[in-house]
């Protein structure tokens, strides 16, 4: 670690109901995470898209696996051609080279979800063969922020 | 693409609110992804965590960095000896080295979040460098599962 490196970082994007209305990049109601939280192996973003809005573009990527978590709503995520209902606890996984796009199919309800994007292929270990749990017992209360 | 292989996967895990009970590896009320979607560059779980309910250890990685994105309730999470309040939106960024630990502080509704694990330093294009948007016009309704 150098020195004055800390191991984390937070961000607060606020609730998902509010993100409507925010702006960054080409596409309305989408907040990214990784230059905030100077994320080194994935890039995020936090979503909300309108009733009955739509994404206006296919796109697909070069290299990284791409990873759709649905958090509330209803909608279609099309892929090669094939379309998928999605609702709150759907998750897709897109390798690089699929086609996909997607939609809010209600006409009243906001469509919240999650968009993470990784490096096909580069996990190499996880869970149980990457944690390490500790032995000293959990303390609390010590330094609240 | 191997012949047959298809671009996608998806997993229903259902609502978080109906988490509570599910056990998969020591943890309950997680639901691990990285099997079940064939995922290659991370491994993702999706969490409820009770009332009062605490992880009972601290734990740091080897090599994976992780990110913490909290969906519902409010909690604190400790990373260092430091802690920090998370709710909606909040999302927390940790080291592979970080000693990290979690609580739900609300007595009465539960804390949902996810869990992302990949490899620290890996992620080498995004958005905008690895994404590629296509030119033919977005189609819908011709192959709905």
């Amino acid at each position: 670690m150098e020195p004055n490196q800390v191991n984390y970082s937070i961000n607060h994007a606020g609730a998902f109901s509010n993100f409507g209305n925010v702006t960054e990049g080409m596409i309305k109601g989408k907040i990214f995470l990784k230059e905030s939280l100077n994320l080194t192996s994935m890039e995020v973003s936090l979503n909300n898209l309108p009733p009955k809005g739509e994404i206006p573009f296919y796109h697909k990527h070069q290299e990284n696996e791409e990873l759709y978590i649905f958090l509330k709503g209803q909608g279609l995520i099309q892929v090669d051609g094939n379309e998928f209902e999605v609702i709150e606890g759907t998750s897709v996984r897109i390798a690089p080279d699929g086609v996909r796009v997607l939609k809010n199919t209600s006409a009243s309800e906001d469509l919240h979800f999650i968009v993470i994007q990784a490096k096909e292929n580069s996990l190499s270990q996880w869970v149980q063969t990457d944690g390490i749990i500790l032995e000293q017992p959990v303390e609390w209360g010590k330094s609240v922020k």
